[in-house]
């Protein structure tokens, strides 16, 4: 059994990893911790666990991640980076919700994250936790930056036209869509039911913080720097990414074959039958990202652009399952190990 | 492992019979069939099956069912009573999600459902499937009538109280709220999105075919006949039933503690805390049903009515998860055998 | 013209008030407070008042109210007590949508409002501001207290059979759902869109502010003090409130009957025929209340209860809808004067 | 007074005319047919219009348009064609809201709908109902062919850019989120709420009928053919479509400016200010169209794609609310009569 401990699991991710924790045959939950909470029963937190899981939260400083092989970090961005040392030191890997690991450029994490990073000499050694891409880094990493919600989906729907240098790189387009759980476990007015529900609009237009990741990503896979405009919307669904993706294309090959040969030997992603059209629900609750490619129509007798349909519920391939994931491969276990939850239709 | 065949898998509670089975460490599904769909791959139709599901729906008259231990009927009302008898012929067991076989007096059910009982026979030797009232019965059960999704609710929250004899049972008051997904997979315009959202209301406050599903129970445990106003309404949500239970005082007992001890050693029946305020999400997609029990203020220094609050999964404990319940005890299995998922929140 | 002031114009019934006064032919927005917002101009905060609204928000101290002819507080519960001193001196007629002045019980006000109320003898001379009880009294108030959501859903329904003396008047039942609007417009987790839809429950069990207020009104129909279970419950809709009530009938008379002569000349009161299922949709952003009267069945040959349904939008007849009625009733206009507008369908 | 009829008047934009002409101070509704309806009151099938609307459904063929100087069309594409003749020889002018007669290319129309053409002669007089381009057409028009909901949203972003020849017209991108109630009220298993609640997915990707209609708007601008790929998703909420498009820069221009001149006399568009986020509710259940133009990072240093956001409710501006605009043009009336409603917020 693999002893694991998370710090500040109070939110959405929180929450969802000990969702799937409580139900991995491998995994113990030995500690939770949270400042604010500390002495409360989770399952007084989340009636949803009762039975479940029988931990009291316990204050960060405790002494409770002792003995911990894995610590996940579900905590706001900026605190994991002051706490990763000590817990690595400490002999647990870590495996990080939040984003201070993600971006390897330490100016343009500072500059997006309008703090001082406090660990740059972390981020050199950290894996950016997509298996698709990292999965033999992931395996003997001590510690995973966990990607983003919309940076999976984005990725994983234009990787293997990136990879195959078959589009426009400079003028890639992604058009997302999130379920309104994607903002965190927050009282905010704007995601409130009675401004977010019956409701639709784009957010952070003039820059979101997951665009320097997705391009980051993007970047590793084409060899060279990319153009992504990132246009993100605020739905009104709990869970679910639906990024419509757009690139121009300057090769011509059987994009359906590429696709399913990309990921042909990937547990968790899905590439659909041509035609299809993925919804947010087919993938509610569990870890898998379904794709699918298009060629629509464009003008009389010629198309020059892909489409590509990629969605995921982004608390878990977005989040914490994706979290899991890599623990199985950081510990040798098979990699669909605790994460073969069939989606909640309807 | 159980060999599990289902009629008329093509509904809500027959996808949510196959989200169980295939996660269902003792049950093989052998054969799903659909009269309208034969021959398409169940996970064509429920693309979040698949990976999950390899079956193709079959005719129902194939020859499928042949060497089943079990056959779920997941079919409109009227179904399974004509099929009923060839089913255990066969030597299957038989579990039915629909009425047919839920009220023991043939001229009430057929008074309720429109249409001549095809096998009132059969009726005699039911067993009506709430294993919190008939556990033993169920187990040796050939033909299990599974309760509705209101009833579930309702005669869980009601049972205590009546059983104990402490309040009128003359006047229960049963105001009922259930998700959409309670009326089917069914294109109707009144359950359509731009209908049933943002919006509410009651439905079949003249007369609802679970209140006499709910009398028979009640009465059973009461050992006389009892009154009930039973107000269901529809609610924007998918999945959940809340049932708000209204009971007059006529014998002053501590109720907190009458519930605690009548439910103290089910698996899927939750008392709360004093003071609790169960919510439907809380149970969603598990088979579980949390009860709370409650004195509200009625007159300045008196108080004569209890109320008992009482959710469920609809499709869950309230159908498909109640089914493999009793499912379970008729294979000898532990009672909790795949049934323990965590629910999903948010 | 009547020339209008609202004090605290950024909650939802604010918003609401400036939706109908903007549309309404005799009134003349003159002035709008917000202590927080002072200088940002009214449909900047509010996009969907862009073109019809002109104004900025100003201090609330300012002399903006000065002129006024009526002066609209909605705000929180506490402020027009502290204010309407002098707002009266000034001269203006007020019409608070707050709860500060519409409990006659001092005491009982301060026990459920926790604070020491500020000016005890305005409640005096305060009018409870339901038209269709007190319309006389409202032409000449200086002061109207408008009544809160759930009570004038509940009022309504119940108040004919009370005046009428035919039910059980010790055991009324009011089982109340309403849109999450009727909490404001507040930066609360449990309001949020992620914890609040696709979930149901009850809430206040143990005592909601509203419970005294109804109680008041339906005893001073009765001219007793009656007995009233009341509990409201969390829906996920922005609008609306669906009030399921239920009453003993204690002697036998024409129930549609009496509801339609009661209200026969209402303008806002609708009794609809026999059989009727309000839904909250049918008087979405309408000032109207929709009643349907039910007798369901409860035993074999026998019924005992009556069940009325109610619905109105929590934000116009609960809210500022009934508060642009009043000022007509204040200000010699006729009643309907900017209240036609048809419910927003689907 | 302006003598109206409604042929075919019982699905959504048809119970949106009747809102918005019910609150028309110039127009009369005199006749509102529908061959299964005859004979029932507009107000039991819409209890919302209850008091507002006292007309009953009649037969198509009846004689009830006798007389009528407007008559609307809100049927099913393939009826007006068939009708319009009769129509506008017995005097009445017409504006049809369903797709026969929005394309100039007849070959084009029937390859879309399917269907041959009944009056391909009634075409060519037949004015595109869109105010910001047609106006002076329209005055003057016997018959107005109403736009599609996304054509009108998609058209009114693009213009100005399309018109100034700003941008690369071979590559346009319009990412199209719709409310439910654009599909129209059908009894259709994919609309309903079980299916399309906490869900959303793209649709028609292969080819959608207002692609063309879209198409033919920008060529005319133009005066050229235009490449555009248009992928229409699905969303949960009523009402709505939020229209992001996307557009290569060809030349450097101020874009915000551009947008404001083109718009400055329209009373219902509403160019917001730089860095708005226009959402659908800002606009719901009111006639106006609101655009926000961005110009969202996409490399270091440069940014070669202009954003523009467009949203509008597909049942006024996209329908009902601009046949009504459509009809005060051609009866001379100011423009915005009987369509100065306040969104509906929250």
């Amino acid at each position: 059994m693999i002893k694991v401990g998370i710090v500040g699991g109070t939110g959405y991710t929180g929450v969802e990893l000990l969702r799937l924790l409580a139900q991995h045959p491998q995994a113990e939950l030995r500690a939770i911790t949270s400042r604010k909470e500390a002495g409360t029963p989770v399952s007084a937190m989340f009636p949803s666990l009762r039975g479940h899981v029988e931990l009291a939260f316990t204050q960060p400083g405790a002494s409770g991640l002792r003995g911990c092989d894995v610590v996940f970090f579900a905590t706001p961005n900026g605190v994991a980076m002051g706490e990763a040392r000590s817990v690595l030191d400490g002999g647990a890997r870590l495996i990080d919700l939040s984003a201070d690991f993600r971006l390897r450029d330490i100016a343009e994490w500072e500059r997006w994250y309008k703090v001082k990073h406090a660990a740059p000499e972390l981020v050199v050694d950290a894996v950016y936790g997509l298996p698709e891409v990292n999965r033999e880094k992931i395996r003997g990493a001590r510690l995973v930056a966990n990607p983003g919600c919309y940076p999976t989906a984005t990725q994983l729907g234009f990787l293997p036209l990136v990879e195959a240098g078959v589009v426009d790189l400079d003028h890639l387009i992604a058009d997302a869509k999130s379920g309104v759980s994607g903002a965190g476990r927050k009282a905010e007015l704007h995601l409130s039911f009675s401004e977010a529900s019956d409701n639709f609009a784009a957010y952070n237009v003039a820059g979101h913080r997951h665009w320097p990741e997705i391009r980051q990503g993007l970047a590793q896979a084409a060899k060279r720097e990319v153009g992504l405009v990132f246009i993100p919307h605020l739905t009104p669904l709990i869970r679910g990414i639906h990024a419509t993706l757009y690139a121009r294309i300057t090769k011509e090959i059987d994009f359906q074959s590429l696709f399913e040969k990309r990921y042909a030997k990937e547990p968790f992603v899905d590439v659909m039958p041509p035609g299809s059209l993925p919804d947010t629900r087919s993938v509610r609750a569990a870890n898998v990202c379904r794709i699918a490619v298009h060629r629509p129509p464009e003008r009389t007798g010629r198309s020059d652009t892909l489409v590509v349909l990629s969605v995921i519920d982004n608390l878990v391939k977005g989040a914490a399952g994706q979290a899991v994931q890599n623990m199985n491969l950081m510990f040798g276990l098979p990699e669909t190990t605790g994460l073969q939850h069939v989606p909640v239709v309807p």
